[in-house]
């Protein structure tokens, strides 16, 4: 089969997303067959015009179709608490939990010196900007519980002193339903660590 | 977060996929968003445009670029013998192999009496018709070793009785590196009954 065919082409491109194998690709080439024309053309459409219907939000760093994003302009959320993320996916998961009534901060990057990603590409001008200029009262730091988000959260709160805003750290411990018996040593340590009164 | 965002808009489109959930489908956006957008445009456009691009092979019902497809119209395929096929994938899984010089024949569905799919709704006219007209030496079954396509293949192997072609059933027993240990007594009942000389 020459390569020009339409299954084969579709099946490499699809190979290339994460988790998608050769014969996945294939499988979902056929079922896309399968499927009613309209809704391959709407996947279609939403990918091939993906990039330029994604804005950043130049105030969080949010990805929406707006800017300011839907966040950044709901009057009903809290302008002086931000919540400091690793990416745009965390934000997601974080409005999941419904927990946070304040805004966001996007970090371009995490601190990773064993690959090559030091301070210098960290730059945390707009947030100190930002938090200045917006009076933050509280920024909350929720980087991932890693080496590479701890760091980050440090260098973050460190640049953040001389400000004299309130810097808080996320907690880090077992999972909720989680199982003590199969906790790693780090987050059981953590979770003792962290033990409040009740 | 409101039902135009474009994240949200693709991470539903891509979560109807086959074994793509919510959460697969939001990381998929965002690995997206982080590649280069010639490929988040190409994949699109292969999508959005898959349907038309395809075309059934008015002879045998393969899917490929062109009509006649490419087995078809390829002079160095034995015109004399057709494998039958449940489905264009399976084709392609013959393929693969290398095992088969001639050219196939994709039946629009397999019997499945339990599910409505009676005779009726299988019509080998075409079949029947090929034969005929091509002066076909043997006829592989390769629909598969299921109930449904087994069934099949024996209604199929009737019809074509009257034309006096060789019909052969493709063999069914453990699988290549398969463990006997494991494998189900079905399969080791065709095993020993398919059993040949040494």
């Amino acid at each position: 089969m020459s390569d020009e065919d339409p299954i084969q082409h579709l099946t490499q491109l699809l190979a290339r997303l994460p988790g998608v194998g050769q014969r996945t690709a294939q499988r979902l080439a056929f079922h896309l067959l399968r499927s009613e024309p309209g809704y391959a053309a709407a996947l279609g459409e939403a990918i091939a015009r993906f990039h330029e219907r994604v804005l950043a939000c130049a105030r969080c760093g949010n990805l929406s179709a707006s800017d300011p994003c839907g966040i950044c302009s709901d009057p009903r959320r809290a302008g002086d608490i931000l919540c400091v993320v690793a990416s745009v996916a965390d934000l997601y998961a974080i409005e999941r939990s419904s927990v946070h009534r304040g805004r966001y901060h996007v970090l371009p990057t995490l601190l990773a010196p064993l690959e090559g990603v030091g301070p210098e590409d960290l730059p945390l001008a707009p947030l100190v900007d930002r938090v200045r200029r917006e009076g933050t009262r509280e920024v909350i730091l929720a980087t991932p519980p890693t080496v590479e988000g701890e760091a980050t959260a440090l260098y973050v709160s460190q640049a953040l002193r001389p400000e004299g805003t309130r810097v808080t750290r996320i907690a880090s411990g077992i999972q909720y339903g989680g199982d003590l018996e199969y906790a790693d040593p780090v987050t059981l340590g953590r979770a003792l660590d962290g033990r409040r009164d009740v």
